[in-house]
């Protein structure tokens, strides 16, 4: 790997796992074995670590779940996969809930620039449902399943139980 | 107010709208205007008041929930009532989202003592959901009500908009 992506593999587990504000650069240096010089080259401050994180997580979220959606025919099946991903990301051991949710939790209210990238996220995944859902005319449902996706990811982060995914399955069966 | 109630109101309002990690000791004694050792005198640390925040946000949280369900007769009018206070809550100038949500996103994996507070509350509000749906046999509803009202409150701190739970009061028509 080289240097650059050593910090931002570093930072991205760090922030995810540990969370931003509970992450110190200093951190990062030491477990990316970085000189503090480099980092500082690539990414002038933390904010820069921290949208990095979230442009990379968004575009690798986006690819998931499109190839997820991808391996089904009928729309009401790839959406059904999309929850259903959802499970096995929320039993694997590091699980932590969503990246853009918990940002969202740690920035100041003012930080419009983050807040941004969070929405645009937001706004891809809903876009994702209202595109695999327009052949059969249901594109109108991409709102629900949004709020359904988002109260599943934040549900199980806090229970750390497999029942509210399980339920939002539930209730987008019923939908759809 | 005296000074322990002057310390509270101060880091609740603090800890919600900047966050907790956000939130240092010494503001929190500049703004409620107290001395640095009566602070300590009632909250050894940092988390102790965290603790009272959870725990006071909690009681008021549920207080409120009972006393909008009280206001209707029948077990349908009662839950959509909850759902359209939090329309109202979401639409407050200080509106950050959830208080459970975003403590259990800034605190690390590992500290039991307040993921537990975190899951006690929700656990009242499923609670809740099943007690007022018991007498019409729905009570099983109560898990899926749950990640909807989880979902309605972190899509709508995200968006800043109102979609998410108008949404959201869809989804509850159409459980009920």
């Amino acid at each position: 790997m080289d240097t650059r992506d050593r910090i931002t593999t570093t930072a991205n587990r760090l922030f995810y796992t540990q969370g931003y504000n509970n992450t110190g650069i200093n951190q990062i240096i030491k477990e990316a074995e970085v000189a503090k010089s480099s980092l500082y080259q690539y990414f002038p401050s933390k904010e820069d670590l921290l949208v990095e994180y979230l442009e990379s997580t968004s575009l690798s979220t986006n690819s998931s779940l499109r190839s997820i959606a991808d391996k089904h025919i009928q729309p009401r099946e790839k959406i059904l996969a999309i929850f259903d991903f959802l499970l096995d990301f929320s039993i694997q051991t590091e699980f932590q809930g969503c990246n853009f949710q918990n940002i969202a939790a740690e920035i100041p209210q003012e930080d419009g620039r983050i807040r941004a990238l969070i929405r645009n996220q937001k706004n891809q995944v809903r876009k994702l449902f209202a595109d695999i859902l327009k052949p059969i005319g249901k594109e109108n449902l991409a709102d629900e399943l949004s709020v359904l996706f988002d109260g599943a990811m934040v549900a199980s982060k806090i229970f750390k139980e497999l029942w509210p995914i399980r339920s939002t399955r539930k209730m987008v069966e019923k939908l759809l």
